[in-house]
């Protein structure tokens, strides 16, 4: 596809995934008041089903040859990364959306034989929309964001769900050196967060592609940098280690969390 | 004062925190573009004090007799809770102002004889208000907070700061035990986040009259309970240990972090 191909792939993705927000909403709403456990899980599973279901239509009329890899059945199973695939996760943050009735995104990635084209983190219920289009920059609703600037670890602050920090110590040099620890509860919107400079890094023991897909594009086009524990290159195949971080410290955070075993 | 005079000077504290929220983020946007670290930490002493500036102002003007107690050097040195006293924090969450431009709060109880009557706990860039007189229960941005239903620990989420799991091992019964985990940098909005049900506990091992006075008028008054560790009443006089839960969960938090020594 040419620039401007991408640039009308771009304003789509906005488009539809503006949709499902407006969806996922809507049914939020009419939920509320009634909402048991059961009933909000029951809404998860709805939510997911039909905004997958909301891309997969739209792709099948639209972008007949491009893919759909996401966390539910409906998507097609995906072995490989050539061509067009749009990497969704409906609910990225699945326990906020049951427990908080917030803080819980649409993530969306749109990859071109395996690099991130177009990259999306909707906020839905504080309406904060994080995209990206390579080599355009990042923006959140429509104000530019700015590249990463210079900091050092003692003055970072790093978001790390608690539970890591138990399963590997090493991690506990974050909490002691850096300025403070975050914990937010959606990869997907700590990914953006990073991008958008509220936070220096953000560490997790294991995330699929679609939790990080859309995050990684917004990531790069501000500087910041996106690998594995090892520092090596994402798969975006499988399951894996993840850290995203502000240029200047991401080599410092992989010292500390990789050894050889 | 009469019942009907707590309902007016209910209205009079939500108008002054709006005011000094409009206040707050005029600044914010005049100082983005200029943002360097400086810059940022001299914002953060110009509103702490701007705003309890503001409080100070007014109380003298409406309610002279009224006292102002707070963090900055403005406040007069408050030793007892006679009489009717505004218990200030113009910015909870400092680092998250300087560093992330949003979620942080104005935390401010007036309380009559060291009882709470008004809480309120004021999200300035997400525009969320949290209000509650005592007695007519709590709301935010109007909708009223429902009374907090039951939870068992294991799917309860818990915000903590990850530094104090570092120097209290026993607060890793938690981190096992519970939901999930979750850290958001201002005590005043966390506290919030528990009465609306967002979170169902907020431990903490250090905090001040002026970071928990407005939430916990909040928090008593959809049923949750406040107390030091040691399960006793706060003080709102000294720095202490904190733990802010939903009433079925916090006797087994306090038998968690509690030790006779």
């Amino acid at each position: 596809m040419s620039q401007q191909s991408w640039e009308e792939l771009y304003s789509i993705a906005l488009e539809w995934t503006k949709e499902a927000g407006t969806y996922i909403r809507e049914k939020m709403k009419n939920t509320y008041g009634v909402s048991s456990k059961a009933n909000q899980n029951d809404l998860v599973t709805d939510v997911d089903r039909d905004v997958e279901e909301l891309f997969k239509k739209k792709l099948k009329e639209c972008f007949p040859d491009h893919r759909l890899m996401g966390e539910e059945g409906s998507a097609e199973l995906v072995n490989d990364l050539k061509g067009v695939i749009w990497i969704l996760d409906p609910i990225d943050g699945t326990v906020n959306f049951v427990h908080q009735e917030t803080f819980f995104a649409v993530s969306l990635g749109v990859y071109l034989n395996g690099v991130g084209m177009i990259g999306i983190v909707y906020d839905v219920m504080n309406d904060e929309m994080f995209s990206a289009l390579k080599g355009q920059g990042a923006v959140v609703n429509g104000t530019k964001l700015a590249r990463l600037g210079e900091v050092h670890l003692n003055e970072a602050i790093i978001s790390m769900n608690a539970g890591w920090i138990l399963k590997d110590r090493r991690l506990e040099y974050f909490v002691n050196e850096s300025r403070g620890i975050r914990s937010y509860g959606s990869a997907a919107l700590e990914i953006a967060y990073v991008a958008s400079g509220r936070l220096d890094a953000y560490i997790s023991f294991a995330l699929s592609p679609w939790d990080i897909a859309g995050g990684v594009v917004l990531l790069s086009e501000v500087g910041g940098i996106a690998t594995n524990y090892e520092g090596n290159e994402l798969s975006y195949l499988e399951k894996d280690t993840f850290i995203a971080a502000n240029p200047f410290i991401h080599e410092e955070i992989i010292r500390h969390v990789h050894h050889k075993s």
